[in-house]
């Protein structure tokens, strides 16, 4: 710990499939689902400043989940993100932004507020930007996370999936959380109940990716792009599917490698948000 | 993951103060509390055999917190655990045995069950060997947890203090935590409860240490060897207190080396049980 800036590191999360729960409390707001954190991810960096201002990978970025957990906490500070994942394309970067705001800022401000405390600060502002409804939960917790309840720590409930993975990725572009989760949304979430079910009776890895791969189905979230891909990595004897929501594709082991792609290779990541020293 | 054997890492953990929470159910039974989990631990191998045995440092071992998780799975299995954490030294070594065996079992056996599942198997059976109370529910979050309320994953709640510690320690000798569990515990849950009130009024590292000094006073379990060493580390400008339960003394940063100590050293952990490759 510097007295000079607070540090805090937070996987990325790929979403397979989820429900949306809403509540006009954002604490209580939020996704039931499950998904796979990431060892790459966020870094965030607090620097105590007279005016908040927020830069993602060097440039200047309005990430809104970042600025409201600041405010919140009635402090002001540079906050510096980096990340080797790509923007907008569903790996929980806004959430990672937001958890790791509140970690490193309650280290550089010594607010002496506790884990659970910062999680439900992140996941409010997270719901409130309308950028995300899960990510922040998944995040603080780390590995292969089954959110069997929304909202956040004092309300939901989580489990795991008690395995690893490689994971590689293709990112075919961006994709508005905000404006998919505008959108009539009644289908999506009978999709992501009935997924949940079938994970919560054989939580397994095998489970989690063909309820991923049926969620994408049924949602009709899938563009042609990407199921070209995922159908190339099951034709090559691969498990892939979307992430939800971005346009990319993820696939286990080296399932994208190996049906001819360019892809990024990580591992899921057993750890969830922590300070960094 | 492999066919032959399962493999499971399980960080130690070192309680600062804990409450006693009787219930028929031990699923419903065990402590509140607060701890640092280490980054020392416990690997935990499983080899399908005929017969179940255990083994604890490549010698036979009656762990019987693993053996019951085995025999919960309803299978049959050569258990190998390997460790460099101190034995009944109050470093959680026997919770650590019965969830790695969970874990790893889990793995190697194929039965698909959750991570809460997994948790709760391994609570129930260290509950029932009498060999601790709070340990597993820790050491399968990871970080420095905050035992709100007790019990397996379905009943009970956690935190944690949002940072990180150099930690060392020295253990003067095994005391044994079902002796000091079955004795008058009525002065030793009232002091464990003001010390977790005082933590989550402000929970910070700082706030640890002193609430895990009040509580090693207040409850009497301080042997004199224990309590020299403290008074040393504190003379020295360091922050120190007693595992419970062991006759061990643990330190932040270097405060067991630069009161003259030859002390062992590691870092909190932050993941919680994971299975191994």
């Amino acid at each position: 710990m510097s007295d000079e800036v607070g540090r805090a590191f937070v996987p990325g999360h790929i979403t397979g499939f989820f429900s949306i729960h809403e509540a006009d409390d954002p604490e209580r707001a939020g996704s039931r689902g499950a998904g796979l954190t990431l060892s790459e991810g966020v870094t965030v960096t607090v620097e105590p400043a007279a005016e908040t201002s927020i830069e993602l990978n060097g440039e200047f970025a309005a990430v809104e989940s970042g600025r409201r957990v600041l405010d919140e906490l009635d402090e002001t500070a540079r906050i510096s993100a980096e990340t080797t994942l790509p923007l907008g394309s569903g790996f929980g970067v806004s959430g990672a932004v937001a958890l790791g705001t509140a970690y490193a800022a309650n280290d550089v401000f010594g607010d002496g507020r506790s884990e659970n405390e910062l999680v439900t600060l992140a996941h409010k502002a997270e719901v409130a930007a309308g950028t995300g409804l899960g990510d922040v939960v998944a995040q603080a917790r780390g590995g292969i996370p089954i959110r069997l309840e929304p909202g956040g720590p004092e309300h939901n409930r989580l489990d795991g999936v008690p395995t690893r993975a490689t994971v590689e990725y293709l990112s075919l572009g961006e994709l508005s959380t905000a404006e998919v989760l505008s959108g009539s949304t009644n289908r999506l979430s009978r999709a992501g109940v009935d997924a949940l079910v079938a994970l919560v009776n054989q939580p397994t890895l095998q489970t989690f990716m063909a309820e991923s791969n049926a969620f994408a189905e049924r949602t009709g979230l899938l563009t042609d792009e990407v199921r070209a891909v995922i159908d190339d990595v099951h034709a090559a004897g691969g498990y892939a599917s979307m992430a939800m929501l971005g346009e990319t594709v993820f696939a286990l082991d080296t399932g994208l490698s190996d049906a001819g792609y360019d892809a990024r290779a990580c591992k899921t990541h057993h750890a969830g948000a922590t300070v960094l020293e």
